[in-house]
């Protein structure tokens, strides 16, 4: 779990901390942007830990040695919390390779997406915070702002790139696509469908190639 | 909402009733299969018109005329109850034509589930249901048996007529192409993504197709 905040927060960013409250270091007072890291990276833990049934406010204030309030102060609810955490935690195998050939590239990048909901804790956490968000429309606007939104256009950039050079037809919406291959993955994990070493290659060939014989 | 039960039931079939407690016609008391529809009727209403939010077994009792003790010998949680329900009531819709164009068959069925999913409160209840299923594993693997397995295998068996007629290659994973295709319409409903009259047909067109130039 990484200690930096990500660049889309959920609530304000703390900034400098002006006045009288500003952090005196060297007195104990540890600075806010240390304070949020901290929160983000125990919130990270429980999470992995223990899923989102035992994930509260209370139980990351304790871990990371902060108060509830000032939790508050940054995250308006607690599955606005976990989100971020999660999110802090997932994106650097997220990148989709390079090489030009746009079929092995996005296999390879699928195949990793694919052994991260199947192996490690990402997967019950991202299932379950798509769960909560269901009827949470705080969290649900939360999960499109901080999580989807700018993991969503690294696929659908790769894709465009693909399409600027001629190996994907013109006109056909990215968008689409994007869920015909990150939406089938997480749509098989939600369903407890089995997430197999072939999918990712199965998922890209079938739409690179076509199904015709 | 229809009101006989369905093949799939979530609890035990309540049979005839043997012995001293059997139904009295004529002085009352309803047939236990009349009392499991009208509870299945009134938990259908009940979700259609206020949501998983507000479902509880408490009204769907009041509305049925039943009590809670006979709404809980048949289903063991309210997530059960509330799937069954929902199953009851979305079949007709979901059959998939077969004029022998595999391509504008799918694209007619896919364009009906769309709609489904974005005019009716069908695709509000269903992924409330997907997302309860996620910290439920109960009502995740009543979901499983009861509603997403039926349901599916109409899709697949369409798409295995179209294998076994040459018109998708030997040997293509019919179950990755279903989640490509309607996996993939319950991912954009989840995400709160736009559900538009074009989807269906680009979603099969992107597959039969294939989307190099």
């Amino acid at each position: 779990m990484v200690t930096r905040p990500t660049p889309q927060t959920a609530g304000p960013d703390p900034g400098p901390d002006p006045g009288p409250e500003r952090p005196r270091r060297g007195r104990g007072r540890r600075p806010a942007q240390q304070v949020r890291g901290q929160i983000l990276a125990a919130a990270g833990q429980l999470l992995r830990e223990e899923g989102m049934g035992a994930f509260t406010v209370e139980r990351v204030a304790a871990r990371a040695g902060a108060s509830k309030v000032t939790i508050y102060k940054w995250w308006p609810t607690k599955g606005v919390l976990a989100l971020e955490a999660y999110a802090a935690g997932v994106d650097d195998v997220l990148a989709v390779p390079d090489t030009g050939d746009v079929e092995a590239d996005l296999t390879t990048q699928l195949s990793t997406f694919v052994r991260l909901l199947r192996e490690t804790a990402a997967g019950r956490v991202m299932a379950e915070l798509i769960g909560a968000a269901q009827t949470d429309p705080e969290l649900a606007a939360a999960y499109r702002r901080v999580y989807l939104g700018p993991r969503r256009a690294v696929g659908i950039a790769a894709l465009r790139t693909a399409q600027q050079r001629g190996q994907i037809r013109a006109g056909a919406d990215l968008e689409v696509i994007s869920d015909q291959l990150w939406g089938a993955c997480i749509y098989r994990l939600m369903m407890g469908q089995p997430l197999t070493e072939q999918l990712a290659q199965d998922l890209v060939h079938n739409l690179l190639a076509g199904l015709r014989p």
